[in-house]
């Protein structure tokens, strides 16, 4: 099966901690690789799990806070060093744009590359990027910023011949593509052989949802339905929901309670405080909602 | 003797690696803490280093490149974060400013703190800060971006009292801080004790000369005579000296000639190019022109 898998690069929240490192995973996808969320320090983490730099297509930014993106100009500045020529695309809320500007005619003033921003609406549910082989849509998140998550989802494959079933009946080679794309095949008597005898249905496209800052928001649920994997944060446990209310953020249960709701196939919590010492107590009070609860942390890489 | 050291938290150069992180130092002279340049991840080695983040009164940055200063919108953000009151002060070339305060308005937009900023004029040896203890004066270094050194220089200390002589010549306490202050003592005969008998003279003031990106420059000898410790940059070995002067960098060896002509008490080499696989070659490099050369690495703590 082709290659679907997240790498966190870091997975702690806003005050610096020698445990964890601000947000950032790569998300690759068929070797399509993209960053999610571009904390400081990510070119490092990008170095210490080998990921290519060259490799890396866009960037899809959640929100304007500094653990989520203050990573990207010395990045682009590292591109520009390792002597990219290919256009790098930035996903994120519009406010970036003019001061991403500023700080690259500053900083990078002489880049090989286009860097081509498209602003997305953090409030809406929509496709913000498309090829043929994934989608990227915005989840909208309920924090203290202007926020969304980012849904990854495989295009729908072609399914596969049925090489047993085109043999049997005869088919030449040059109609196995017509086949594959959906048609039915004729016999010479007439008889009609339906298309889902003569193929083998692809696996159904996997999916993949980042919810990064975000309030226990039920409304989340109907976006995320079903989803392969769901990285919720939980950047505290139950006994501070209080202040989780407060800070725009959610519980390990919290997490756990929407990955029940949303029938997602596995969670993977982060984004932890400082607070947190031990990770393991969010995930057993994630597991208690929802058994098929996995912990972030550094250089994890999980297939989705 | 009161302390008078510097940490080093980075000394690589602008292409990140695993080995080095990009440029940061703490000077500690009697305790007051300045951070010298702050590259991306400066503040993750600052806890690494166990440096009181509370304890930094202020930050000079040489120059503009991103390797100088990505890290400073982050460590003021973790300063709002850990509930610091007490002013940051910022010296920096001018166009630093309205650049620094967008961020500081996009991404610390609720500081309990003034980021007081000083726009620095790289092209002069003037002195940019100034107490009771101490004295920061510009270096202006020859680089691709406009760019100064720094020069630490603790003030002359009060020499100490002799006890045995004031006791001898009967001298009271009162009199005592007019003496440390270089007053004579008359006797009851006349007779006029000089302050040189009564007062063992203070160790001298001692000075650290940081030079972070500078072609070979004999104008900085003058500037930097018979400093106690010199950093100065050592991108590249000799066999590398044509990049060197394309860049704006120097090799160890003319780091080494700039220390020797300077009559330095020690060389501090650093701002290791990512190319440089092996610090002891240029180490060496360095050593056989001027012996007292160390070699930067993170954690390094250098008394003056």
């Amino acid at each position: 099966m082709e290659k679907f898998e997240v790498t966190i690069l870091g997975c702690g929240s806003a005050t610096p901690t020698l445990r964890h490192n601000p947000s950032a995973q790569v998300v690759n996808i068929h070797e399509k690789l993209s960053l999610v969320d571009c904390g400081e320090g990510t070119q490092l983490q990008l170095r210490l799990r080998k990921v290519s730099f060259m490799a890396l297509r866009n960037v899809f930014i959640s929100h304007l806070h500094g653990d989520h993106c203050l990573g990207l100009v010395g990045l682009i500045s590292t591109f520009s060093l390792l002597g990219r020529t290919k256009d790098f695309h930035v996903y994120a809320p519009g406010d970036f744009e003019p001061l991403l500007n500023e700080m690259l005619s500053l900083f990078c003033h002489k880049l090989e590359f286009n860097v081509v921003f498209h602003a997305i609406d953090t409030r809406k549910n929509a496709i913000v990027y498309e090829d043929r082989t994934m989608e990227v849509s915005t989840l909208p998140l309920l924090h203290s910023a202007e926020c969304c998550g980012f849904l990854f989802r495989e295009k729908p494959a072609l399914p596969h011949i049925n090489r047993e079933m085109t043999d049997y009946y005869g088919i030449p080679v040059c109609y196995l593509s017509s086949i594959k794309a959906g048609s039915d095949w004729e016999m010479v008597d007439g008889t009609v052989i339906p298309n889902s005898r003569l193929v083998i249905p692809a696996a159904p496209p996997r999916s993949y949802a980042y919810c990064s800052d975000t309030l226990y928001n039920p409304d989340l649920v109907p976006l995320i339905k079903g989803v392969d994997l769901l990285y919720h944060e939980a950047t505290y446990d139950k006994s501070k929901e209080h202040k989780a209310v407060l800070r725009g953020h959610s519980t390990a249960r919290q997490a756990a309670t929407i990955a029940k709701m949303s029938e997602v196939g596995r969670l993977m919590i982060g984004h932890y405080s400082a607070s947190v010492d031990d990770v393991e107590v969010l995930l057993e009070e994630a597991r208690e909602v929802f058994p098929a609860t996995l912990a972030a942390q550094e250089g994890l890489v999980v297939s989705v």
